[in-house]
């Protein structure tokens, strides 16, 4: 077996074997695959793609290249949650502590934002004394304790899926489904979940821009997490407009603890009570007869999700007093910009991707792996899609460092609007939800 | 203008524009491009193809990466002939001297074998002293003086090529046509010559197995000539079995000796004098009108092709002797082992490509670049395709370095012959002349 054969079995559309995908992947890890090789087969991946046994070889042995967590002696069963990528997408900090709080343990490792779409680790961060660095045993640790944790990425973890990842993204391979679904669910894998709720993103604010692209991303997921013997389902949701209302890192952690209080916004509530029921359900904590979404409810109701939050700040080093008082806890940034609606009309468009690369510009995110970034800055919607506005009336607030970068930055996100002069029907959140065959929740 | 966004419009089936062709290649050249890139687009032009135009601009740009040679201070038109490679393929030690000998100078830049195939200046390396290393002032001042020489390529002719080939032969993207053509085509424009003959193998013992491919692969190096100004003329040939009969260094030019002096196999001697009648109206030495194949034939019958051989072994210091007496001069191998067919019939299959591989194996050719070669050794058929060979008739004669050398290889060589109970039609030398659209020859 050499590495050209494989290339140029790949290159003429024939499948490869588990045997061949293995070689690859973990000659590639060790060095003996030189970077350039693996170029020419992501681009043969790319053009002539792979059935779904090649997906999972492919996802089993990016795991594999690296340690793989066994929690099992932690909890006869763990749940994690994972995004695509979007703008504002603040899920993970309230549907965590929901789940965790309704006795279901959620055990996660996150990366940080690239580009326009945030990372949860970054937005973490911005509450004082967070950390994501965390040993193994301390994850465990944590997770038997509180039963809720977050941790960065290490690097020990799919070490192939790093070094694949950073070579995609200069040969322009990056954009090829078997190459992402292995990516995201290689890391899955190899963080010891054994139930997964995938929420893959779609439209103008996400990596996959058409619902048919999307959905095929989901259901290779989800075929992918079956055949390695998990229990794995997935949501397509709407990324056509930012998530909730606000995107930047504080401001989000601000949004989701006003959510955990149950003052959030109407959509982003809704989707948090009903993917932790479903995440719930899948975990076989709730029978299926039982309504988990009142369930779910319920934990923010009684503020016992709040309670796990503090808890899980707390154990990461981070001040609980976030919880209590995020005003006088978060960062602020000195300067609030309102944007004001220049015309009347019912919202037709408000431009997820802007919003996240306006962010990026106000100094919220990064282009490059090792940017700073400032927690405090972002923008926080005032109205969506369907809502009528009037001329004059706000649309969205501005938190930037300086009058400069606001001005700047309201210029740009005035081109995110669109303006109908009829009614207009918001976007539905989710899209589809892809269950595995086998499995009937 | 960057390389990812080049790379991602190939992978999308875009046609590439000459400024951005050319600024991946001379970025390659000059290393601000690396080698993954390089692979990336390199399986994107695999699986994507490219146009005529492309193919050119490739071309013209791989030939720009380097020294580009001006011959026109030397002789108005300079000829080339180029081989794309086979088993047997003496056809510039013959054909050289022959058009030399009718006037037309011709100048070639020539390589060393790999594989299977041979390589020109292997073979006259053998002759004692010969040396193809010649600055760029003695190969005109040859070119002038003689009107015939044939040179190592410079490494300052075309570097793009020799990086590109060397990258596309660890990546599984050797046979693409697109890159092969501009391989060959941009080193035969860097080198100057203004007319060349193209003779495309095809067959078991080429790199073109099929006659569409080949034919295509013909096609677009014609193109690519016309397009670049230069009268390109293209031959498919069959390399089903070895050319003449004689495989390996010395026992070729041995083989091209006799054939200038009138003594050489009937279907080689046909092929030099056909090529060389075609390379003289090509340059217009000779009107459309006369019959240039009877003029070459005169310089063979008369001496003069042969006295010209002469001229050009002393001028790179090789012993002219060697064209009196080619026994005495030339390398021997010490065991000679003659191989008997072992039943009688038609000889239906002489597979070129194992008697390729075969004088390989004995040690007269090289898998890797740096690998030392044995002149002496190598093969020579006593018989060929449509044949009538009863049971202990001789098949060929083995040069080996030992007894055991030469065993190894006729067991190999026996599989290569296949015979039959009828008789059977020799295959067609030449099965195509394509000529540019715009050239009535």
């Amino acid at each position: 077996m050499n590495a050209i054969d494989i290339i140029a079995r790949k290159r003429d559309g024939f499948t490869l074997t588990a045997g061949e995908i293995d070689f690859f992947i973990q000659g590639y890890t060790s060095g003996a695959i030189p970077d350039y090789q693996a170029a020419a087969w992501c681009m043969a991946v790319f053009l002539r793609g792979m059935n779904s046994e090649e997906v999972t070889e492919l996802t089993l042995s990016i795991a594999r290249s690296g340690q793989m967590l066994d929690l099992s002696d932690v909890a006869p069963l763990v749940a994690d949650k994972h995004s695509t990528g979007g703008v504002g997408d603040k899920v993970t900090l309230a549907l965590g502590p929901v789940v965790a709080a309704c006795g279901q343990p959620v055990g996660k490792m996150s990366g940080r934002g690239l580009g326009f779409s945030g990372g949860t680790i970054d937005k973490l961060e911005s509450i004082p004394g967070w950390s994501p660095r965390l040993s193994i045993s301390d994850f465990k640790r944590q997770l038997a304790n509180i039963g809720l944790v977050v941790a960065g990425q290490t690097s020990d973890l799919a070490p192939a899926d790093g070094k694949l990842y950073a070579l995609r993204d200069v040969t322009a391979t990056v954009p090829s489904l078997p190459l992402i679904a292995s990516s995201v669910m290689s890391k899955k894998l190899a963080s010891g979940a054994n139930v997964i709720l995938l929420d893959v993103k779609v439209g103008e604010g996400a990596f996959m821009r058409t619902l048919p692209d999307a959905e095929a991303l989901a259901r290779i997921m989800v075929t992918i997490g079956a055949q390695a013997g998990r229990r794995v389902v997935a949501r397509v949701s709407d990324m056509s407009q930012p998530l909730g209302h606000a995107v930047g890192n504080a401001l989000e952690v601000k949004e989701a603890i006003a959510t955990l209080k149950g003052q959030g916004p109407s959509d982003f509530t809704r989707l948090i009570v009903e993917d932790a029921g479903l995440l719930l359900h899948l975990c076989g904590c709730i029978p299926a007869a039982v309504d988990s979404d009142a369930i779910a409810q319920r934990a923010i109701a009684d503020g016992s999700a709040l309670e796990k939050f503090r808890q899980f700040v707390q154990a990461q080093g981070g001040n609980p007093a976030v919880v209590d008082d995020p005003e006088g806890v978060l960062p602020h940034a000195p300067v609030v910009h309102t944007l004001t609606s220049p015309q009347g009309g019912w919202l037709a468009a408000v431009n997820a991707r802007t919003f996240g690369e306006v962010t990026v510009q106000l100094g919220g995110g990064r282009m490059k792996k090792e940017d700073a970034i400032d927690p405090s800055v972002g923008v926080v919607l005032r109205a969506k899609i369907g809502d009528r506005v009037e001329s004059g009336q706000p649309l969205c607030d501005i938190h930037a460092r300086s009058e400069a970068d606001a001005r700047a930055a309201a210029e740009r996100l005035l081109a995110a609007y669109l303006w109908s002069a009829a009614p207009v029907e918001p976007p539905a959140l989710i899209k589809q939800t892809i269950y595995p065959e086998a499995l009937n929740v």
